[in-house]
């Protein structure tokens, strides 16, 4: 670890390459030789023009897509996606359906019913969200217009692992805290999107990455910067674009890239989550993990200790060892370590450390 | 000037004061003590609060605003504003009432049309938009539910000199390229807008600075992101916010009591425009300004020069001389020098110098 950083296991905005953040640093006066900032060129110039196309392009690369699929880059988060995608898509006699796995999941479904166009495909709830519904769980309705799915639960800490079978239904799925995390049949999904402050950079900007004949025709009588077909007709540039976010975003994206892509990633990944989940599933009930055992996520890790006096002073010590950002959601309580692409293996193995002498001091 | 950099003309994103982007790049990897980015930190963190709530309360404090009124950070840039002003305010019945003084004030207006709620009050738009309406000339809907001017328009480089007066009728503005750019009695307005590339940091968060009463009560049947309460009862951490654009605002807004606030940095605009205005106006017909005299901007200077090939000279030897981002608009053509608030009194020296240089060797 670089002297005066910290391990960050926040849930986002989150952890960051250290690599992407020191180039960030040294051109933050004089990008590209322009004399100017990044933040300060114009979103019309060819030096700005590169960076957000090869971002584009970095992302399709990693995705495994091909010229049918769009990147998008909008702002207002997965919240505001959780408006635009209904908005987009349903209607009164064709509704969305939604699966609710979490908080998230249960915020987009909210939007929609706001807007009277959304129906329950399946729901966790009853069992405080520690798992994610099963194919066979799922109700999708036959005149639905879209399917939607929460991938990865970050505050209940839990992610799927497989992809929905929707019988030619589009599947759209928020993944803000699994984007390009792990490799997947991308093509699958008709729209994908990710509030890009967990996993790709910093908060401000949101990823649309969608099928070009899902979004074509937007309807005309909603706001211009609500259409998707604003954006995929104007290259996200309709209007001024957040230029500094994007740039960050293609930073990590090349960064991923060097790393090995996404099947590189998700083996680093999965060693980070096993090391986390075995401390976990070998302390004889000490530490209690909140997701049931086959939805557990990769990427968020949720867990109790015996009491609340406990995960204080475990939250506290971890602290004085540089271990932060690890208190679990009020919702569920206790600890969550948040271990995306960023986080080192290094990282969670200096916290299962802790975790093992916290315990064998404390049981 | 720094060594490396240019004076920087670009109309937004924008120049920004070299001592923000420098403070920002000596703790752009650990922020406060924190061992993180600021882009790493959680926007429930206190680190982050405190950079929030700061920013809030120095922007109101430069407007010489009261606990009436309420600070907002949006994404969406301007254009999300268009549409989330009638969607909060109008109605069929109720409409919105809009000003035409250049480009962004017919996008707004155009807007509220897609909704079925605007009416025009007053247009420019036969002048070439070369002017800005006069007070007499405003036709204000009686029943109007909301007057909405454009404060400044970048595109055409005119600007308010007056405050019109609605007789009751609240008063939105859209001052995306002058906010906080001279005082005003800013208590006459209902609601303010501005996208933050211009004057006030990098893309990617708009302000909105409200009177609470007039945001209140925001429509139940429109997305929660769209409505204004959203933001102001959950002090716009409804959900992630984006937090480096609003920590560099914040960094802007402190900069700017430190040069002595809105009546100190007001006085040093009207120099550097003075400066511009007064070579265009002595050059014997060789410069020619587009905006009308009275309706001149004092952050966006236009003009053209006696033929395309000439402007085209201009601008790649301005360039030579690092004096960049002065070609005008596609719409009006020739040149503009946008100066706002963080473009120096030398950087405008140096460009009035070039122009009585370029003047004598082409004329």
């Amino acid at each position: 670890m670089e002297a005066n950083r910290v391990y960050n296991f926040n849930p986002g905005p989150a952890t960051l390459p250290l690599e992407v953040l020191k180039q960030a640093q040294e051109e933050l006066l004089n990008f590209s030789g322009s004399g100017m900032s990044i933040m300060e060129i114009s979103h019309r110039a060819k030096e700005y023009d590169a960076v957000h196309n090869q971002a584009k392009e970095d992302i399709k690369e990693l995705m495994g897509l091909g010229s049918d699929y769009d990147v998008l880059f909008i702002q207002g988060g997965a919240s505001m996606q959780f408006a635009m995608v209904p908005m987009n898509f349903a209607a009164a006699d064709k509704k969305g359906n939604y699966v609710l796995s979490g908080s998230f999941a249960s915020k987009a479904y909210k939007e929609a019913e706001i807007q009277g166009v959304g129906t329950v495909a399946a729901s966790s709830k009853d069992n405080d969200f520690r798992n994610i519904p099963k194919q066979n769980e799922l109700k999708i309705s036959a005149d639905a217009s879209y399917l939607h799915v929460c991938y990865n639960n970050t505050i209940y800490g839990t992610e799927y692992h497989y992809i929905p079978e929707t019988n030619g239904i589009p599947l759209v799925a928020d993944m803000s805290s699994d984007m390009l995390s792990r490799p997947l049949d991308f093509s699958k999904f008709s729209l994908i999107y990710a509030g890009v402050q967990k996993n790709l950079g910093p908060a401000g900007v949101t990823i649309v990455v969608a099928k070009k004949s899902f979004i074509e025709n937007s309807p005309e009588n909603i706001p211009t910067m609500l259409r998707y077909n604003t954006y995929s007709q104007k290259n996200s540039l309709y209007n001024t674009p957040p230029a500094f976010c994007i740039y960050m975003v293609g930073k990590v994206a090349s960064w991923l890239k060097r790393q090995g892509g996404l099947t590189a990633i998700a083996e680093r990944n999965a060693k980070k989550a096993s090391l986390l989940y075995d401390v976990i599933d070998s302390s004889s009930g000490f530490y209690k993990g909140h997701a049931e055992k086959d939805s557990r996520s990769f990427m968020n890790v949720t867990f109790r200790l015996p009491t609340e006096e406990l995960e204080a002073k475990f939250i506290a010590e971890a602290k004085d060892n540089k271990l932060c950002g690890i208190k679990g959601h009020r919702s569920v309580g206790g600890l969550r370590a948040s271990i995306y692409n960023a986080m080192s293996y290094d990282g969670v193995k200096c916290l299962t450390d802790f975790m093992e002498q916290f315990q064998t001091a404390n049981k």
